[in-house]
């Protein structure tokens, strides 16, 4: 039973949600694409699209659509269309226009300080930009709703639903039962195999690459497949393209890349066609879209079924491979790097202390609790304390990410919830699929897309995140899955 | 003198253009990268962009700013900007926002109708789609100016300020002049050259194509060569990005193609960075930008210099040339097809009589003085009066270009114009540098790029047309240059 103002509604926000999708193609194309020279050109046009698409979603009688919306007789889908709408719509109108220029501009000026400052090693230059963005982003939170801590609202820009109590519970869990985990695989004399020595062809990792793809199922007619140095995925359910990178030591880095954002692709690939436009046709949040690449990356992809189907492929495409078994390949792929310090090259275990480091200091300096000057020392006396390790330079430490020059306070959070999200789909996929693992080690990727489709990607953000995860695995997001198959998997790889 | 409203103006038009813009982006993308199941999403996107853009150029108060701003005291290159705002803004807000969607809504119907009537070759499919563009473009005519004909002002929106009147004349003396020399170069005894024959493999004329953009003086920190179904070039000075295409029995319709979109390019290039985003920024219309690829293509790529230039280069990318002389390849480059119905593959002559043709009949369609369906045999009647020569099918005549499914009626004549430009230009430019032939025939490029960006490129939008040709060349636009030009080349190719 729709209204006028309902239909209006749903108008004015597929405008907006073209706009964003258009310029999220200007957004792969300079990473992609563009020559150097067109920065200045895009930036103009980022600007102008985005600045557009805030004044419709503000505009003067918004309030009041939404609010005849609200009033109106719905269906439970309307509903969740105009619950989504509200919820964007009260965000972006309490923050004033001049604040949202300042930080617009303020973040362009922060990144090639950051840059440089990784560069050069010197926190010192980044420090004042970093102190700046800080205070603006307070700033922002206050404006957004001042009767709550900032950090818990900014983390709602990038994760709405799940509450920043219900982060806190899982990092303080991943942490106090991962810290012991990754300690005693550190202790143990198992040594797991490393067959992918030596140097492996760019173009031979591209066309591996490509093999990957068609084996998981990527739909080539609505994607495809580049480089760029910082691997993303970007797109809508009839465009969703994939981008990757090569390091000629590292085979298994651009492959378990391309898996990860295959996983990103198939999620945005899964969004109804016909919602298009409408918050039924995007994507959650960040939390459930990593889930996604986590599933495919980690449940799929760094499986023993996986390297069983996968090796032949490999061996095909490099030679000098003949004796290398599955196992040895598995082994390879799920190796605990006890010693990295780089968040995107950490495994599937230690990778969550690098995230609650984050989520701890990025917390307390939003929060006021910890000094800017304090970062470095802070950083590392936390990763001594975690991973046992300490950064020799702030430039493999507290410089190494880009998220914070962004002015993004509250994102790293949702790396961890979705690889944990992942692990608890996984088990209620595999709980619902015949024989799981028999499928995947025979190609078949079917079962798992269609249980994805229908319990994840086809509802868009017609459920709110708690209630997509109650809907999908019958129970509140619990840490339970992956810990338990954290404990398992590298409790039987590590002989624990 | 700037006054306020004159800043609010371009601060508007600074959003539109760089909205239109980014649109370019999404189009370059369409053609060249961009799979085939994307096409809902990003029809979808490029009328959300093409909405907004007209929008915000007809918004409310923007009659009371032109106003504002016209009133003014104003720089001449202020009141240059105002009046191509103001130009602009007369069109889009006479014409109701229901046609200018109803003609949308026609050609993206029209256009899988046309392709399918030229597979088919079937002109009776195409006819009634045919008949309703026509009608809704001299409604859409009406509402600009319905004191004058309808496709002197159709025109207009190709190119505004040279005037319908100018065209004809020009049309009117290359008709009466060409058909009798092409009629000469026809019974002419002389067999030009043909030296490249055989199979030209697609990636080694990719390579040569970068040759002659690199040898021409192709900026590639800010541009990109790709291949397209269609070349074209599109993008901004910060970023013009050029499109090619490879047949591999024949080389030199790669390489022709390629100097011609650079030819667009370059002008692109050549527009003021500091005036991005404003008409001072923007490329005049397509008559001056169609004169700046054939200058590129015809004066620099089909001479005598430029075939001593690059001859060597083709040797290094194909074996088997070691014979060839520059004179056979000049030959090759400038050979006339008495019997080619096509017009992207017509040489420097005939073409000229591929455009009277379907100005000819657009015109007379437009004016009601042609019926739809007589136009197959109005087309062949005329391809025989002009060329001797008359298709066998609709699909090789009246169905092979794409610009009435577009609905664009008076695209057709700026071609010809272009290239009669090009020829006015390049005397002017050959008249001011000291030895421009041995430059060309020395890869000396850079003469010709200073006194074109000088001349033409830098202005953007600061002239009108005839102000702009009379500036650059000292008189006003003659087709005496081109017919001269003609006459003597081909005159003594052909040893007429």
């Amino acid at each position: 039973m729709a209204s006028e103002a309902y239909d209006d509604l749903l108008d004015r926000y597929e405008r907006i949600s073209n706009i964003r999708s258009a310029a999220g193609v200007l957004s792969w194309d300079q990473e992609v694409m563009m020559p150097d020279g067109g920065t200045p050109a895009r930036s103009a046009q980022r600007s102008a699209l985005s600045a557009t698409s805030h004044e419709l979603l503000v505009e003067e009688d918004m309030e009041e659509t939404l609010g005849e919306a609200e009033s109106a007789d719905l269906t439970d889908e309307q509903a969740a269309v105009v619950r989504e709408i509200r919820r964007q719509y009260d965000r972006a109108a309490r923050v004033p226009t001049e604040l949202v220029a300042e930080i617009s501009q303020t973040t362009s000026e922060a990144l090639p300080v950051w840059k440089e400052a990784k560069a050069e090693d010197d926190f010192e230059t980044f420090a004042p930009v970093l102190e700046d963005l800080l205070d603006l982003k307070r700033e922002y939170a206050e404006h957004i709703d001042s009767s709550r801590p900032p950090y818990e609202v900014l983390f709602e820009d990038y994760e709405p639903y799940l509450g920043l109590d219900t982060a806190e519970r899982i990092l303080d869990r991943l942490r106090e039962e991962l810290v012991p985990l990754i300690d005693d695989v550190g202790e143990s004399d198992v040594e797991l195999a490393q067959p992918f020595t030596g140097t492996f062809d760019a173009d031979a990792q591209e066309a591996l690459a490509r093999d990957a793809l068609d084996t998981l199922g990527y739909d080539w007619d609505r994607g495809r497949l580049d480089t760029a140095p910082h691997p993303f995925s970007t797109g809508t359910q009839f465009d969703a393209r994939v981008t990757t990178r090569f390091d000629e030591e590292d085979p298994l880095g651009a492959l378990t890349s391309t898996i990860h954002e295959f996983g990103h692709a198939t999620y945005t690939l899964g969004l109804p066609d016909e919602e298009y436009g409408s918050p039924l046709g995007e994507s959650r949040n960040l939390s459930v879209h990593e889930s996604q690449s986590r599933l495919w990356e980690n449940h799929v992809g760094r499986s023993q079924p996986f390297w069983s189907l996968f090796l032949p492929t490999i061996k095909e495409r490099f030679s000098g491979l003949g004796d290398v078994t599955a196992r040895d390949a598995y082994e390879a792929a799920n190796r605990v790097y006890d010693d990295n310090l780089i968040r995107v090259e950490a495994d599937e275990l230690t990778y969550h202390m690098h995230i609650v480091l984050r989520f701890e200091i990025e917390r307390a300096l939003i929060e006021g609790d910890l000094d800017v000057r304090e970062v470095p020392q802070a950083w590392n006396d936390k990763m001594d304390e975690y991973l046992g390790i300490r950064p020799d330079t702030d430039a493999e430490g507290c410089l190494q990410d880009i998220h914070w020059s962004h002015g993004s306070f509250g994102y790293f959070p949702t790396y961890s919830l979705g690889s944990v999200l992942a692990a608890q789909l996984y088990a209620s996929a595999d709980e619902a699929i015949d024989d799981l693992d028999g499928d995947i080690e025979s190609g078949e990727f079917d079962t798992l897309h269609a249980w994805l489709t229908a319990n994840v990607h086809s509802h868009g953000q017609r459920h709110t995140t708690p209630d997509l995860i109650e809907e999908a695995t019958g129970e509140a997001f619990t840490a339970d899955y992956f810990l338990d198959h954290a404990a398992e998997k590298y409790g039987a790889l590590y002989e624990l």
